[in-house]
């Protein structure tokens, strides 16, 4: 269920921007609990004057490879897994592909079950929630 | 109202990313009763590396084609209403460019009607609930 | 705090954009109390095929120059907030980099304060709130 947006600078390899996708992916599969194979991520690669950051915000020294990942997911997790989230994504993202966690910074944005047609112009999360009660 | 991004492969020539455009729009006109050029839609276009998806969640088979639509738009319509796009979406786009039910993907994203300017820096729909009362 | 995405038809010089991007800053500065360094913008490019836009929605005259603006940010501004800020980034951007008032369209998404992490894979706003009570 959840839409992953990754945007960075342009100039990685194929190979960096996968490990970006699949630790992501990998994290959210052990934190929010997501199903295998519900990988739906969009990467955007961005040149210097489309992708401005605050060097310094909060304290934390980002650089030119920082990376913004925006997830849209189902408004059911509670702060702990948020927690669990962003610490799993630093984690992946440190070994693979070598970010620095100063230079992983997350956002989520939570709507209904019901707001997401998997295909066939169904409702499936929806229909499943009214096959359960 | 609804601001529409509509993700897919590179490669497809204008007139099908201009079916996509308005098969969503039709559909958004016909079930969730968006006025006439109520029309906002940014198409982003990916190379194989920068779009990934699992290509048999739910039990759906997607292909490269596959087409994410994400919209934006006021958290007044009830699930009924939903389900009516999600299916108009999928037929629409069946129709033209030709695309596979299976090949369509949509979320929603709702925000409260005062959370749009649509120029002039006024709130139109903030102004106009409040003419109403 | 804010995720800023600007898109708009691609062709404009460099100091375009960022007179645009530093323009929106400024007024979430000034109108949503954003502290300074808080600057993270995703400008994205498009086509005329991929940017399509109602040219007259709500009796607004727009043009190719049409800039839309979808903001991420906390869900803790009123309307008068809002309304502030949509005058401000519009005022902003006519002076530069000389935007027709018509061509701003501005979308908010709200969302938890919780759903942030800023780097190093904490939810440095969720913390701070916690250290506050």
């Amino acid at each position: 269920m959840p839409l992953i947006r990754i945007s960075l600078r342009a100039g990685k390899p194929t190979a960096y921007r996968t490990a970006l996708t699949e630790g992501v992916y990998a994290a959210l599969r052990e934190t929010f609990g997501v199903p295998e194979d519900d990988r739906f991520v969009l990467v955007h690669e961005h040149e210097a004057d489309t992708f401005a950051y605050g060097a310094g915000y909060l304290g934390i020294a980002r650089s030119d490879d920082l990376v913004i990942v925006q997830i849209t997911c189902n408004d059911t997790r509670d702060l702990a897994q948020k927690r669990a989230l962003y610490r799993r994504i630093a984690d992946n993202l440190a070994r693979d592909p070598g970010l620095r966690p100063e230079d992983v910074l997350i956002n989520l944005v939570e709507v209904k079950a019901e707001n997401w047609s998997f295909g066939n112009g169904e409702a499936q999360y929806a229909d499943r929630a009214r096959a359960r009660t």
